[in-house]
């Protein structure tokens, strides 16, 4: 891995005195954020955050509940003395009667570099206070390890072994997040499987009452409650301050949605049940995941912040040098507007995989992934510049892959006739492209399980070395939720999996991520919100990219698929009367303002044929970075964002604006001084809307140097983009 | 496969014409056995069966009900039309309203090869009706396929795929068996997750008041009701005609459980439910298994009826070379009895296999599977002519193992310190022998499947052929239950991949076989009962071998590990006070009693070598069969069975007695005529008694014919072996 410690200040480490009535504080490095750690007269955990002075997080209750399993939590060996002393809810119970045991401070400053990322290097600078508590009569400890950096804390509970803390079930976690006012959020609904919502924009106490408006359907669906909401969720104060709250480092554990009692305004957490209604089965010595509030009175700090990328593990890959920032398109566009199928025949109202022979049915004549097409998307791909084209609908079994919670649904591994992966890959590799394998689940997850080693073999023989893999529809194991425990293990266990096989993952319909491309970087993307492929549907708010970067962006790159040129889609199936939410120009900044190394052009070769000049931002603009500053933000309403690319002295800026548009003065200060650059801006057209005229662009060009100020205009739901190119 | 057609006499098909009014027969080979099959005036229907003229089940019906899926059981394509006309209870409802579309009748005669068995030939032999329903409303049909065998019924439901039956979820099968008056039972409690119980006989009527006192505990335990009983069930109705009901080929389909209407003596079909309830997701055209009927007035038909061999598929592996009969002993019993243990430390209660060094810990020096002990059954083994030695506890991971619903709790690929892997089967191969390998899976399943592939690779890469694997505990997905669909077709699976790799299967707390070992002859073993492990714990009834090859034994061999001499185990483990309910020679009958491919004989080897003149017999017999004869059979009261060892000319008998003994008066005129033979018989001796004198026997030898007549007595608890070697 490209990790190097650049300097290590100082690790201290200070056991203090036992005193329960002494709260316990911790600053940030800047000394702008402060926690307070206490514990309550009845022996409950609490802290509070202070930014600036100010509450952000008012007095919380911190613990967990566990689920009764009689002596099932003793250990084997000599549980018998504690089965007569303590009740169940003694035993349950790791919410109250703690006293504290010690507690430590340190400081940690050191800087790394991602193996892809949106700067070349990423400081990781907390102090740290970690809390021991026990509960005596339990002779059981729980620790909770506090660090707070200077965009915000994370804290995690830690779990020691215990004669009574051993193989324990999580009933609750009851982690509270108790805001200082009744904030705005842009929240999504609580749902077990599925992130694919719009956002709404509301005040806290609007939450329940707005709820039953938020969403629309999904092809896997469970709600959690009437006020509770997913993370990562976005809030403004009433006096200005951003947070954000999320959790980091989701590994064997539930993923954590916030329940609010809306008449106090406090979250809380509300983990993903399994099959049986519990909420996590640990084994000590175990933690939690960290729970995060990121924190600034700037909008722009919100989407700079690393703190989720710094909580979680350094690279555990020994060899990287596999992974690769990738550029594709695909056949894949085509199929979500209805122009072309996955499938390959309608012959077939019900696939049985291990006894039925395609070559006997009668083809639609509407399968995307078939030879010619490819060999086209190839040929695109080649002649512009792309690293990879995707091909869904490669395999057999798209006949009736949805819906049914069919366990053989998809073998991964034999293609439909018109198919010729072999010939495929071997035209691709003679171009200089590769071909971007797609495992479609099904969320049948047993079938994949135990296909996988097959299937990323087969992958590895073609000379894949990226896969698109997909969850729609109901989990198999029947009863398990997309965000459950079980899940969360499988979605790890195939990125890990992959990479022994050095494949790059980009799991779509997968758990919202919480940072985990830093310990695993062949996770190269995520789907796990509302992408472009809605737009083909019920349709994505026009300010939905104004608030992704704030939310579902800050746990990892999601692939969001930009890139639609024409944005009537009836002109592509005559059956669709959906338009795309956004202007041809605002689509070119979302490759600045939705960072990801995997990016997609995902029109058709033959949509960008029309707009050569548009789509040569396309072809210019980089995956991976060195440098990223957010110019502007504020959620909701508009995302402003300049990138260096890898190794240049090239920078590319991408604005996107939301209903109302924007009007930005750009200070390009962040150029090296002294150097001439050449501009290319894209941007929308005066008369340009995305509701009436979403295709008007003008592109021009101007010499800039650090002391340019450039005034663009982003129409509703519009934006622009710009290429910066260093003059050599 | 060794299959061969040996003769087919006629295979002929005969459509009949509609007529819902008249009920269509069809009569055995023999012609004893006749049923009926009409509908009832709302379309239900109904079967029934008698015996010699006599009814053995009276008018029964059949059907489904099925889960009510809204749209999702309609084909996506034009589901349309239907969703508007049919009601959820007409679409759910696979009971009533149907006609008789045609039906048609055959016969068929075959004799084919097992890879092993009881007998050199099977003769397969039946009349067959297949009656086609329709339920005109919906546009779809149900089969229901009767084979009809001079031993008794088979009959399964086959489901053609429609618009309105295409992917379904059974709510219930309600498929009945109404008793002709109130039998006598042999029967264990209906339970989702074990079969490890004890027999109850008693009156059909008798069962409510009797399933309290009917179950011990299990590891993993959920009982399906008050008056559910498991199959196979074996019952003798008042006028002594002898009944089984069972199920074969059970094949991705809930296992079934009997529940009685104790009212009307009507069984019914109750399916193990999955973590949602549902009782079974199905893709039409798809079967049932097939539900069985064994019917005789001699309760030696009962045990030497094939007929769920017969209606299971034919031989799928395409080369069966490699898999053979074994006899084996192993480090077992030594950690069953107390007196080892299959972990190497007490320094770990709670073990995170990715994190331990064994090596750091201190042995608690009672570990069973050392080089040691290992070495010494491998002499014992290649001494004494047997093929294998199972080692129990070989790898690392048994601190904990048990009752903690553990995920990832073995890796199957890692040994203990002190267990040399390569070295003990390099002096294995050296003396003649094979390791057997040992998957416990502690119902951990997704762990197992993950590293199956690895799993199989190693055994392959030491030369292991045969695996005995566990499923202890609660299964993971959790919710789901050891006889359910999930499971059922995670057995299977294990047993396929395993073909793969040439490696024979011996599954231990799987679903109850159901002749699926026609089918995948690797399948050599299963346990799916209460095996002589027991007798080192609540122990088993002094009639539990009598019993066993009536209802077990039905769909397969049971590896039921007897063999063992000392009776009392206090000489093993101080600690226990356990005895085993059976006299020495008792235990050397089961060798030919229990059939089974796969024979071990459990005890240690320093207690066979204080009765080396016994353990003769277990060193003799034979675990493969050129024939089989049934001489002697009443359940729950005795068993004697002679069997001719394959390729020889010599003959084994045993005989296995219940609590009042047995006194037998042999004919052994299945000897072949005008031959010489030796007989070697190991009796009780007069008084022996398995309450207070187990290890007291006779061995007399003497010279027989097939004019010879043998009395003999076996003592309560007893029983008597006989080997009878051509003399040449």
């Amino acid at each position: 891995m490209t990790k190097k410690l650049l300097f290590l200040l100082c690790l201290c480490l200070t056991v203090t005195g036992v005193s329960a009535a002494e709260p316990l504080t911790l600053t940030s490095p800047n000394g702008q954020l402060s926690m307070t750690f206490s514990l309550s007269s009845n022996g409950e955990p609490t802290y509070q955050l202070l930014y600036k002075g100010k509450t952000v997080i008012r007095p919380s209750k911190l613990g967990l509940e566990l689920k009764d399993q009689h002596e099932a939590v003793y250990l084997a060996a000599d549980g018998g003395t504690y089965k007569e002393q303590v009740s169940a809810h003694e035993m349950t119970n790791l919410q109250t009667g703690f006293t504290l045991a010690s507690s430590s401070r340190s400081t940690f400053d050191e800087t790394w570099q991602p193996v892809w990322g949106e700067t070349r290097n990423i400081r990781n600078h907390y102090n740290e206070l970690l809390v021991c508590l026990k509960q005596d009569k339990l002779q059981r400890g729980l620790n909770i390890r506090f660090r707070l950096y200077d965009d915000g804390l994370g804290f995690r509970y830690e779990f020691p072994l215990s004669q009574t803390l051993n193989y324990f079930v999580i009933k609750e976690e009851h982690t509270q997040f108790a805001m200082s006012g009744d904030n705005t959020a842009w929240w999504i609904p609580g749902d077990y499987d599925t992130q694919e919502y719009n956002y709404t924009e509301s005040k806290l106490s609007q939450i329940r009452e707005k709820l039953p408006h938020a969403f629309d359907g999904n092809a896997s669906q469970t709600l959690a409650g009437p006020t509770c909401v997913q993370t990562s969720l976005q809030m403004k104060t009433p006096d200005g301050i951003y947070l954000n709250l999320h959790e980091a480092a989701l590994v064997n554990y539930s993923c954590m949605h916030l329940n609010l009692d809306d008449k106090n305004l406090v979250f809380e957490s509300f983990l993903t049940p399994d099959a049986r209604g519990d909420k996590g089965y640990l084994q000590a010595p175990c933690t939690s995941p960290w729970r995060t509030a990121i924190v600034s009175d700037d909008a722009r700090d919100m989407l700079s912040s690393n703190l989720i990328l710094n909580l979680n593990e350094p690279c555990k890959l020994t060899d990287t040098s596999w992974i690769h920032p990738t550029k594709y398109v695909g056949v894949w566009w085509e199929m979500i507007t209805g122009m072309h199928q996955w499938s390959y025949t309608f012959d077939l109202p019900s696939v049985q995989l291990d006894r039925l022979d395609y070559t006997l049915t009668k083809p639609h004549g509407l399968h995307g992934a078939n030879n010619r097409n490819v060999r086209k998307y190839i040929d695109f791909a080649a002649d512009n510049g792309f690293d990879q084209v995707l091909v869904e609908g490669w395999n057999i079994g798209w006949e009736d892959w949805f819906g049914k919670e069919k366990d053989y649904v998809f073998d991964f591994a034999t293609p439909y006739p018109d198919f010729d992966i072999q010939a495929l890959n071997d035209y691709a590799h003679k171009r200089g492209v590769k071909l971007l394998m797609h495992h479609e689940t099904s969320s049948s997850v047993r079938n994949y399980e135990r296909h996988m080693e097959a299937a990323y073999n087969l992958m590895n023989h073609y000379g894949y070395d990226a896969v698109k893999s997909g969850y729609v529809g109901n989990i198999l194991p029947r009863g398990e939720h997309h965000y459950g425990q079980w899940m969360v293990n499988h979605y790890l266990y195939a990125v890990k999996e992959a990479a022994r096989h050095h494949i790059m993952v980009n799991a779509h319909e997968a758990v919202r991520p919480t940072g985990l491309c830093r310990t695993y970087p062949n996770l190269i993307g995520n789907e796990a919100a509302r992408g472009t492929e809605y737009e083909a549907g019920a349709g994505n708010n026009a300010n939905h990219t104004t608030i992704l970067p704030f939310t579902r962006l800050q746990g990892g790159p999601m692939d969001y698929t930009p890139g639609i040129f024409e944005m009537d889609l009836s002109k592509l199936n005559p059956k669709s009367n959906c338009k795309v939410n956004s202007t041809i120009a605002r689509q070119l900044a979302l490759y600045v303002t939705m960072y990801s190394p995997l990016q997609m052009a995902a029109d058709l070769p033959e949509n960008y044929a029309r707009f050569m000049d548009a789509f040569q931002f396309i072809k210019d603009v980089a995956c991976d970075w060195d440098d990223s500053r957010y110019l502007e933000a504020e959620p909701g309403r508009y995302i402003t964002a300049a990138r260096k690319a890898k190794g240049t002295g090239n920078w590319f800026v991408g604005c996107t604006a939301g209903e109302q548009g924007h009007q930005s003065v750009l200070k390009l200060n962040f150029l090296d001084k002294g150097k001439q650059y050449e501009a290319t801006i894209y941007a929308d057209a005066k008369n340009a809307d995305y509701r009436t005229n979403p295709q008007a662009y003008t592109i021009t060009k101007r010499k800039v140097t650090a002391s340019s100020v450039l005034k663009l205009k982003a129409a509703p739901g519009g934006g622009y983009a710009i290429s910066i190119m260093e003059k050599k």
